[in-house]
């Protein structure tokens, strides 16, 4: 059974400031829920429509768990889980940054391609969607147990204070596919619809294009996520 | 003012059927509908919450636009089209296909990036999405205007007469950096959860993989728009 207290904390988790002042989150669907079990992350409550999901999960009626979700379609199964303490930054050659990505969407998609190609650090300016938003959770499918994001006040002072050339994706730079990048090297993402914020802008060391192909009037942008997956693919091919 | 029958027709259009039997579908979003509109798409009708937005917009309230809206969240304008006739398939050395795409905002996300890397055709199988969901619209950002959706019903026959090799995305192939792609060719993507369908796995010629750069456990998969972002960005670098 879902008690009364359990119910409102639940609902009260979509706000980000509930998040915070409690270090709780909540978790929908199978196969995220299964990585968070499977990364020990510590499960305070688990809810389940179908009996043996998982020997803590409580079976509920599909209609409380319509009361509960975070989402227009529930999921078969929901949790709050705490989030982890933060592991300092890891050693990497390649750093991943964003500036203000708002949509969640976007940001757990590209915490998943973070994880696809191996990174385990995004640092995240404090204007971000916070990675504990339930549609972030539910877009990173999980990959959010092995990508930490780091939330800065001054993100162009953690670029500069991590002493490599930085690389900013923009519509007006030089060409991806012509750009030799640094063993070393860190890579920053504005949000869609303002770009790069006017201090980060400052201190970008080269400006860097995804070519469009269509000759004409064509697409505008592409989506901060599919900007990054390109980069990265770029990034890591020869390696 | 909304009649009572355009409200009524503009919540039938959520419904495929109603689309294909009226032809009409709903765009919201004044990105969107600009989109729509410069590309002299015909617009049955056109409504706005704030004046001046276009000659053709009637103002309403934003309280009926509520009403109206497909989406959690309502745009400031949204407009009922007509779905334009379908042109044949152009000639192009790339033809991309997709086998089974259901979620509307990865079909949407896909065609924008078909839009940026230039192709003016994307063949979908009968069981995916269909393009005139609101949902698809709006992800395509209008790319949807220079990207035009074929579908049919027999995708493999399809893809076996336009007389091409067939690559396929594909979790088992060979690696995407290590291929060289022919100069005329076919890409398959299936859908995020069950794959490339039966009767498209067995006309492929050469499956093929972005390989996962994460030792030891890691994201699964990558999402069906992320993937066509990477083929695509792989198949035009050196073009």
């Amino acid at each position: 059974m879902v008690s009364k207290n359990q119910r409102k904390q639940i609902l009260q988790l979509k706000q980000k400031k509930y998040r915070l002042s409690t270090g709780l989150f909540v978790a929908e669907g199978e196969k995220v829920i299964e990585e968070l079990l499977s990364a020990s992350w510590d499960c305070v409550y688990l809810f389940s429509i179908a009996p043996h999901f998982h020997p803590q999960s409580e079976v509920i009626d599909p209609s409380v768990m319509k009361q509960l979700t975070h989402f227009k379609t529930p999921s078969p199964v929901l949790g709050v889980f705490k989030s982890p303490d933060l592991k300092a930054l890891s050693k990497s050659n390649i750093t991943l940054a964003v500036d203000g990505v708002s949509d969640p969407g976007n940001l757990g998609t590209l915490i998943r391609i973070c994880d696809w190609y191996g990174l385990s650090d995004l640092i995240c300016s404090s204007n971000t969607v916070d990675c504990y938003n339930s549609k972030v959770v539910q877009a990173s499918m999980g990959s959010i147990v092995r990508v930490q994001c780091h939330y800065v006040d001054d993100l162009h002072s953690t670029l500069i204070n991590l002493n490599k050339p930085i690389y900013g994706a923009d519509l007006n730079g030089q060409s991806l596919y012509k750009t030799d990048f640094e063993e070393q090297a860190s890579f920053v993402f504005g949000s869609e619809s303002h770009g790069l914020s006017a201090a980060v802008s400052k201190i970008i060391n080269h400006k860097i294009t995804i070519p469009n192909f269509r000759s004409g009037r064509g697409a505008e942008s592409l989506n901060v996520a599919v900007a990054g997956a390109i980069f990265l693919s770029e990034i890591f091919r020869s390696k």
